[in-house]
C-alpha cells in the first residue's frame, strides 16, 4: 500500500518482475479488494500472488515510534514479519522509510556487530557502479557508526557489484586528514589503523561519488540522502536543459532525431528507475525499500534487487563476513587520534 | 598565485575581465617577474596593472591557523589587505579556501549581527539562478549560524539575481516539521516565527537545488560544499554518458553534428566556469574565491562577479540590510521548538 500510486503501481511492478524472473512468487499485503481487482489484468501474476488483507496501512508523515506502537496490522508490518517468520525471503516496500526502518529494527533486528542499519543503493559513475551508504537511515552518526557502514558497505560491494577487493571512501569537504567533521576524521582513523582486510581509500569528496573514484562511498544518513537527492535533481536538470537546447532549433531537433538510438541508451543508462531499491542493510532479513514515487518498472526494479539478493544468500553471507570482520579485536581509534 | 595553473590562469583570466569590463583596474600580489613576463603576452592589460612583489605564498595544505600567523607577507594575505586598507574594492583569489577566510575575517572583519561569514554563490536550476550557502566555511553550524545564513542569502540573492523578495529554504532529508537535525529544526522554528521580512518557504531537499524549488538554499558547510560537489560530479557523468552514447554509433556522430548548435549551447548553459567566483558573505568587504582548478575562462567571471558586486555597492547595501533585519529584538526560536 505504500507508494505515491500504490497498489497499481505496485501490482503492475510485480507482472514485470514476473517476466524476468519466472520463478518469483509474492505475498501481498493491504486492501484485498483492490489488489483483486487490479490482479485480474495480469492473469499469469494472479496464480502467483497470495493476498492478506489488511485495512490498516501506515501514512507517509506518521513517525517512526507511532508506526511501531500503532501499526501492528498494518500491511507494512505484516510484511516484515512475513520474513521474520520465514515465510517471505524478502520484503519490498515502496512506503515510509522511517517506518520500515523502525518496524524492520525490531521484527528483524540487527546483525551481530550492528548497531544501526543504513540504507545503501548502487548507482552510476563514470567506472562502473558505485555503492553509498548510508542513504537517510541515520542522521546522527557517530565514528562506530560510520565505521561499520563502511564494513557492511564493502560486503554489499563484493556480492552485489562482484568486486573481489571493493575500495572504501569515507565522504569528506577535503581529503587532508585535518578535513571535516570529529566523526568522520575518526572513523577514518579507526579505519586505517584497523586490521580489517578492507581496501580504506580515505576520504573522497562529492564529485568523487560521479567520478566513481572509490567502490564505496560511505556518509551519515543525513549527507548521503541530500547528496543522493542533489544528483537526481541534477539530472533532472541536465534532462531538460538538453531538451530545451535542443527542441529551440530545427538543426537540433533533426539532430536529436538522428541521434535518437544514442539519446535513448543514454537515458536508459541514466534512468533512476534501473537504480531504484536500497537496501536496509545490517538487518537480519532482506529489506528492501523502493523510492514512493516510482513507476512499475521502477518497482520491479526494487523486486529484481531482493531476487538477487534471496538467490545469492546475501543474508547468509553478510553474517558470515560481519563475523569474521567484526569478531575480532573491538576496533579502536589509535591513540593520536582519539585524543 | 593561487590556483593550480596560477599565475598564467590568472593573468589570462584578467585579460578576458578587462574585454568585458574596461573600467576595471587590478592590483596584483606574488612573483613580480613571473607577472611581468605573463603580462607581455597581453599589452591591453599590462597597463591596467600593478604589480606588488612578493616570495610567500599560502599552500593549499596550510592550516587556516598557521596561514594567518605564518603568512603575513604571502600574496593572499597582501591582497586581503589591499581591500582592509581601501586600496582595492574587492579581492579576487583562487587559493587555499580557509586560510583565504580567516584571513579576510581577521583583517576585514565579519558585518555587524554576523558570527560566521559563510561562502555563497549561484548556479542553474530549472526556474533560473539559485543562490546556495554556506558550501564549505563553517563544518558545524548552530541554529544561529542556519538563520543568519539565511538573511545574508537573502540579501545576496536580491542584489545578485535581482530578484524583489527571494524565497529560503532550509536544506535537510523530508520536509516535515520533524526531520533533520537538531540546529536545522531549530533555525526552521527561528524562522518561521521570526518578524524578519524575509520569504521562508521552509524545509527543501537535495532535489530542490536543481529544480529551483527556492531563491535561496541554506544549509552548513559540511553539507553545502558535498551538495555542490556532488552537482559537480554528476554533470561530469552525465557529460561522459552523453558523449559514450553519441560516439558509440554512426547516427549518434552525425546527429551529434547536426545538433552541434544546441549542444554548445546546452554545453555552455551548465559550464562550472560560468558559476565560478563564490562569495565570502558576511565580511565588510567583497572577498570572491575561485575554484582552485578552473582556467582563464572560469577565473574570469570570478572577476565579473567582483565587479558585479563593486558596481552595486554589494558592500555598503548588505550592512544596511543586515541593520534593518538584524538589529530589531534578537531571534529567539519559540518555546515550543527550544524545549
Amino acid at each position: 500500500m505504500g507508494g505515491d500510486n500504490a497498489p497499481a503501481m505496485v501490482v503492475d511492478g510485480l507482472a514485470l518482475a514476473l517476466k524476468a524472473r519466472p520463478e518469483l512468487r509474492f505475498r501481498l499485503y493491504g486492501d484485498q479488494a483492490k489488489i483483486k481487482t487490479l490482479l485480474t489484468r495480469h492473469s499469469d501474476l494472479a496464480s502467483k500472488c497470495e493476498v492478506v488483507h489488511t485495512d490498516d496501512v501506515i501514512t507517509n508523515d506518521a513517525k517512526p515510534a507511532v508506526a511501531l506502537r500503532g501499526g501492528r496490522n498494518s500491511s507494512m508490518r505484516l510484511a516484515v514479519n512475513a520474513v521474520g517468520d520465514g515465510q517471505a525471503q524478502a520484503v519490498v516496500s515502496a512506503g515510509n522509510t522511517g517506518a520500515l526502518m523502525a518496524i524492520a529494527k525490531f521484527v528483524l533486528k540487527t546483525l551481530p556487530g550492528i548497531d544501526r542499519p543504513a540504507i545503501s543503493t548502487s548507482f552510476p559513475s563514470q567506472r562502473g557502479d558505485t555503492v553509498m551508504l548510508d542513504l537517510g537511515a541515520n542522521i546522527e552518526c557517530d565514528a562506530d557508526n560510520l565505521v561499520q557502514f563502511a564494513v557492511m558497505g564493502e560486503v554489499f560491494a563484493r556480492h552485489i557489484l562482484g568486486l573481489e577487493k571493493p575500495s572504501i571512501g569515507l565522504l569528506n569537504v577535503g581529503s587532508e586528514d585535518i578535513k571535516g567533521r570529529e566523526a568522520v576524521r575518526q572513523a577514518a582513523a579507526i579505519l586505517k589503523s584497523s586490521p580489517l582486510p578492507i581496501r580504506f581509500h580515505g576520504f573522497v569528496e562529492g564529485d568523487d561519488i560521479g567520478a566513481g573514484t572509490v567502490d564505496v562511498v560511505v556518509t551519515d544518513g543525513f549527507t548521503g540522502n541530500i547528496a543522493l537527492k542533489t544528483a537526481e535533481g541534477t539530472v533532472k536538470l541536465l534532462a531538460q536543459a538538453l531538451r530545451d537546447a535542443i527542441n529551440g532549433s530545427w538543426r537540433g531537433k533533426i539532430g536529436a532525431w538522428m541521434a535518437k538510438p544514442a539519446l535513448m541508451a543514454f537515458r536508459r543508462r541514466m534512468d533512476p528507475r534501473r537504480y531504484n531499491g536500497a537496501l536496509l542493510v545490517g538487518l537480519n532479513g532482506i529489506c528492501i525499500k523502493s523510492h514512493g514515487g516510482t513507476d512499475a518498472v521502477g518497482f520491479a526494479n526494487a523486486v529484481r534487487v531482493a531476487a538477487d539478493l534471496i538467490r545469492r544468500d546475501f543474508n547468509e553471507r553478510i553474517k558470515e563476513d560481519l563475523e569474521r570482520l567484526i569478531s575480532g579485536p573491538r576496533l579502536e581509534p589509535p591513540v593520536a587520534a582519539a585524543s
